[in-house]
């Protein structure tokens, strides 16, 4: 589990929770409670990397420069590293309560992490990327795969640090079209730079899309299309972003500027 | 997941549950209110025989009476029908406070099944018996695997029913020493019916744990004394209930007598 968790990475998910939670500015401590959450949602995507990784699923050898858990400690401890870190991620949520969120709070914020985190979310988009294959799969197929498998967990991690701020509904809800354009255009930027990026910076090969004959944007409609997409929808999310009303809102708006330019 | 989920078995830690809401019988609709986190167990229950089974781990071919999840679908969509169920289930849990569980409740029941289900319990004790070999694991180890491996679930079905039930903190502890022994108690009576049990009442093929070296109670200390253990639990499993002093003890005193005499 430490590996894994300690291999690196950009740690946006965890940076987006305590982002959120200090955008909203009305509740206090906000960052304090809100890092336990932040702990939680990195515990989930690193699951998520090992148990993708593994031979049955994508079979990847390396992953942030290091080879992948399996590679290191064998399948069956891979595969209880990833039940590991998902069952302890949901007890670090409960640890935001006894730092001060309220019950309910925490609740809810168990409860949007199952459903993003699970078969309605990420789980359900492994299971269709598993089953995407090039020349089969459609774009509809694709948004579809891309909003479950890495949208979700981005949005869960904006509304639990938005929560934990004391966002009200609205806020919540203009905050939720905030995350699923971003983490569309964020998965769409992976899909590129597994094509055009620096192996060195990804920490990983790249055309391993191609080879795995995964499905993806810049084999569906192109690579020109695919950056003004990605540049359109960073646009719609923060134009999401103001009409959250936020009482800051400037280093959500400065992380969908970085992932929309970033090279890794 | 529909399919193990469905595949039967004797559904003793949803049993544990109601029982032990209707047992403490101090909260309205207890039975009603701790369904989903019956639900919820049986699905954390279900998720680890699907791992379990796994070539990399147990690598087993039958599980109650039918071919294991990865042989009917893949390992790929075992190890994500795993992951869907033991996530699902922290969904299920917060369905409770919807029911009318106070959120502080629905928490803690939250926090209960993500250390017995992790790395401290269920997950811990699956780690250790992968390590556990014949002829070097000791007995020591051997009860550290079955508390973890076993207990810590039958535990955690208990003291969630009980806290929806209202149960009193002295009796949230006497049940945990009664869940403690009788969790040991059914996993020795699993080992001696891998031995001496009938294939067709198991649903899986015997003598299962001497093909795959994994020690046992009767391995290390012979089938008399096993037998012995087994009864010698119960009856300080049922000592401990006798102390929890609840309204309607008699559903949970038959479990354990049930148990203790079962066949399959």
């Amino acid at each position: 589990m430490m590996y894994s968790l300690e291999a690196g990475g950009k740690r946006l998910r965890p940076i987006l929770v305590l982002s959120a939670a200090e955008a909203v500015e009305r509740a206090e401590n906000a960052r304090k409670i809100a890092m336990p959450v932040a702990c939680a949602v990195e515990m989930i995507h690193t699951y998520s990397l090992i148990h993708d990784d593994l031979p049955a699923m994508d079979d990847d050898d390396f992953r942030r420069g290091k080879p992948t858990n399996h590679k290191v400690f064998g399948e069956a401890m891979a595969i209880l590293a990833g039940d590991g870190l998902l069952t302890h991620a949901f007890y670090s949520v409960t640890r935001s309560a006894a730092l001060g969120a309220p019950p309910e709070v925490a609740l809810a914020i168990v409860s949007d992490l199952a459903r993003l985190a699970g078969v309605p979310g990420m789980v359900g988009g492994q299971v269709a990327d598993i089953h995407g294959v090039q020349g089969v799969t459609s774009l509809e197929e694709l948004e579809y795969i891309h909003l479950r498998k890495t949208s979700d967990l981005l949005v869960f991690s904006v509304l639990a640090g938005a929560r934990i701020g004391g966002a009200t509904q609205p806020q919540l809800e203009a905050l939720q079209r905030f995350a699923r354009k971003l983490g569309l255009a964020f998965q769409i930027q992976d899909d590129i730079l597994d094509l055009v990026g620096d192996e060195a910076k990804l920490g990983k090969p790249v055309q391993s899309d191609v080879e795995e004959r995964k499905v993806t944007y810049p084999f569906l409609i192109g690579m020109e299309e695919s950056e003004a997409l990605v540049v359109r929808l960073t646009q719609e999310a923060k134009q999401a972003l103001d009409e959250a009303n936020l009482a800051q809102p400037d280093t959500l708006r400065a992380i969908a500027d970085y992932l929309m330019s970033r090279d890794h």
